[in-house]
């Protein structure tokens, strides 16, 4: 029987080469490196400018390098990482929540918006604008407990389907920015939500289909209040708005909840303007970006003329401007949600 | 020449797993465990309740296992984390406000509490207990953009001594809570701290302090508008409360910011009693602690009587029903302060 031959010293390093970068991940990180992070982004100006961005703040020697812990990006939520057409979905919850409780308020009959909505008819119920719209909502969020809402929240999300797309709304969401979202966090970025939706009908799903825990979540909110019932302490939601996060207030709640100014801001619409013009108006690297709705084919088409997510000319034109990044639908993304590849 | 030994498989083998156990750093974690994570604690009730809650909440094979997104822990920060005494730091911060604006302000020679303070007298001035004491703060802290009031906090701390132990406030914080807030890190919590001071004074030194980030923060505030300044837009504050974090506050605002129950809370004072209320009211394993001030040689004090950081019968009668742990400086701390061993 032959001898094999003797394991030389060069073979052990060697070995011991392939263990080690295996145990620390290095050959992973190889890999991945050359795999595109942004599958979903055609090559174009976003694209680009997503990835020269996070190149700049996370090379060690870049000029424009940001050390971890101010790498923050915010987060329009409807329009922008979700579909908020034809409704937003929070409104919808709100118009069955109108129903289910209708029985326990007669008045609601003779009572506008609740008669519409009663009467089938959420348009008419809408028309008093965001302001409105957000009073109806928190009307008919109150006198619950935090758990008891976040649980009503996760039955309704369970059950009801998106109009066009016949699939759970959580599922409505845009892969290309949740390929955006974790990008981001691969390099470093902690992300948040900055919402004009209610933080409390956001926090009950975002971690599990953003990966973006409750704590990194802003929208507006009512006042709640801590009582004790069956001998614990809970939070009782009052029937009072507390903070409307849209517009203006987009830094206001940005400064209360995260305490730095972005570095990286994504919206939509014109709600999403102080937002932007806030994280610019700090120095170094900064990127702005819109989503444009402009692919009537493969989700919807809308803009300046919409009361869902305006766009309008004046935001077009800051745009401009600014050197805001306008990222079209159409044109820039590959892929629209994770089940229509 | 005599040939040395062929190298067998089992020695490669040893030496793989030696290169790999390395490179996975698990000689580390190892050499980690053996070492006591919380040096600057007496053997006692105190250690032993945080060693065992964190062993019970993280072992994966424990019934009461805790996903890491789930460990919350609250701390408040006057008292539990630094030196609350003589008198709270931000009030010594206001009173130095008062005197550097007094010439703007006139009036304040004759209005009380301002004249107090400038007649050197603040034991009058803070009278009307916190929430008195937290407006004479707010009158001084707003009227400034937040990058400006950001840097006169600095500035301030840059300087001011505590009076008796002669050093900065921020080296005033308790050796042993800091040895905690790592221990629990280490352990996939996420720290925060709840406390009824300034969220906007307490954030621009809390990540070099304690490891805690801005948006970790929460405290009370006064409000803000987003305002355009030579062209950029910034946060303005202005002169009117926002939020109280203090008492039945606490739970809100921890709700507010986190949308998570904690599962661990670390108090020191009547202020804290709902937070602690408000942690163990979740299911699960929950831990509840107080510092008691005990230790006149090394620290202070104080108690039942004390107008900051009261700790009364009633809170000692319901930390017993509870079962929560109080710690006796005196006796579960080694150490008192980083600077004092």
């Amino acid at each position: 029987m032959k001898m094999k031959p003797a394991v030389t010293t060069r073979t052990i390093n060697t070995i011991v080469s392939a263990v080690a970068l295996l145990a620390l991940g290095a050959s992973c990180t190889t890999a991945q490196a050359a795999r595109d992070p942004l599958p979903s982004w055609n090559e174009g100006p976003a694209k680009q400018a997503i990835v020269e961005f996070v190149h700049a703040t996370t090379a060690k020697s870049s000029s424009k390098f940001v050390p971890p812990a101010e790498r923050i990006a915010t987060f329009d939520n409807d329009g922008t990482l979700w579909c908020e057409q034809p409704l937003y979905s929070q409104f919808l919850f709100a118009f069955d929540r109108v129903k289910a409780l209708a029985p326990q308020h007669p008045e609601w009959k003779e009572k506008e918006p609740f008669a519409s909505i009663l009467k089938g008819d959420p348009k008419e119920a809408i028309a008093g604008g965001v302001r409105a719209m957000l009073e109806i909502v928190m009307a008919t969020h109150a006198g619950m407990t935090a758990e008891d809402f976040e649980q009503t929240v996760k039955d309704w999300l369970a059950t009801a389907r998106h109009p066009k797309f016949k699939r759970p709304y959580t599922e409505c969401v845009y892969q290309p920015m949740l390929e955006l979202l974790g990008y981001l966090r691969a390099n470093g970025f902690k992300t948040f939500i900055v919402s004009g939706g209610g933080i409390d009908f956001m926090r009950p799903w975002t971690e599990k289909v953003y990966g973006i825990p409750p704590e990194q979540v802003i929208g507006s909110s009512i006042k709640t209040r801590c009582e004790m019932r069956d001998g614990k302490p809970v939070l009782v939601r009052l029937p009072e708005m507390n903070f409307i996060d849209d517009k203006e207030n987009k830094p206001v709640g940005i400064d209360a909840h995260i305490g730095r100014r972005p570095i990286a801001a994504f919206g939509n619409s014109d709600g999403d303007r102080e937002m932007l013009e806030y994280t610019q108006g700090g120095g170094g690297a900064r990127l702005m970006m819109l989503v444009h709705h402009d692919d009537a084919a493969r989700e919807f088409a809308y803009g300046a003329d919409s009361k869902i997510g305006t766009f309008s000319d004046a935001l077009t034109a800051e745009a401009k401007t600014n050197g805001w990044t306008v990222i079209s639908m159409k044109d820039d993304w590959k892929r629209m949600f994770p089940f229509a590849p």
